[in-house]
């Protein structure tokens, strides 16, 4: 998958956590995942169309997620509540929305569909493809978490 | 949400099911969710774009999927692996398919992204919108699954 499409997903990403949960999101280097599947406690997955077909997924374990959205909302959230499900569509939409200005800065136009939040201790998400699927992890404070993205011409 | 959005879906899932599954599955009255959220065992997630957008989820319990999977394949499958996993990609994509080529004929065009699956036991999905979202359960010999549809505009 070619960079351009991949790094207007990491800046969006990391400044998506720093404007809304003012938490330093460092992303690492992309890689084609070689097992089929990501795992994580509440994963956001958000269908694009336009030019490419594809989807980005944002997986994150209790503990990370937990962390982010009380910064978010400057106060302690302690349980996976709806609080927690409606902050992570947020933080896809809002990924999304930035990434796609940036790819539509360089002629790639992009539409989202409506996203959508699993909740699930230990899930596992696949999309299915036979396009690589490129994955960036990202470290903060509070630990890890992994975005997916897909595309298919 | 409009009739005539649903109505294809429902005739897909059906459609698919007998094709692909030579399973019978009768569609429930469509309902308007009252509860944020869906819960499976595997479920398989499709963002839709173009004249509106929106998301598609098919959520199935284990029984029921291993025995739709097993008619599929004409082989019995007694475990979620991953010919589970690309079988409810494949289920979605084509239900997508078959309802937006429907759409289609009355002048409602939709783009499909990238299936996604989630496996994970009991886990919940929900759809972030402030739209309603709406659930139609089939009935099949081997237990009931649901999609889940909505589209902001």
């Amino acid at each position: 998958m070619d960079d351009k499409l991949i790094d207007p997903f990491i800046y969006a990403t990391a400044n998506v956590l720093e404007t809304m949960a003012f938490t330093v999101a460092e992303g690492g280097t992309p890689y084609i995942k070689k097992d089929r599947f990501a795992r994580g406690d509440v994963s956001a997955i958000l269908g694009l169309t336009g030019d490419m077909s594809g989807t980005l997924s944002v997986s994150f374990s209790d503990g990370s997620i937990l962390s982010i959205v009380s910064a978010m909302l400057g106060e302690n959230i302690h349980e996976m509540n709806d609080e927690i499900r409606d902050a992570v569509g947020e933080i896809a939409n809002m990924i999304s929305g930035v990434a796609r200005q940036r790819l539509g800065e360089i002629g790639v136009s992009l539409k989202a569909a409506i996203p959508t939040v699993i909740m699930g201790r230990n899930h596992t998400i696949a999309h299915i493809t036979d396009q690589p699927v490129v994955a960036v992890t990202f470290q903060t404070n509070n630990g890890d978490f992994t975005i997916e993205l897909c595309f298919e011409a």
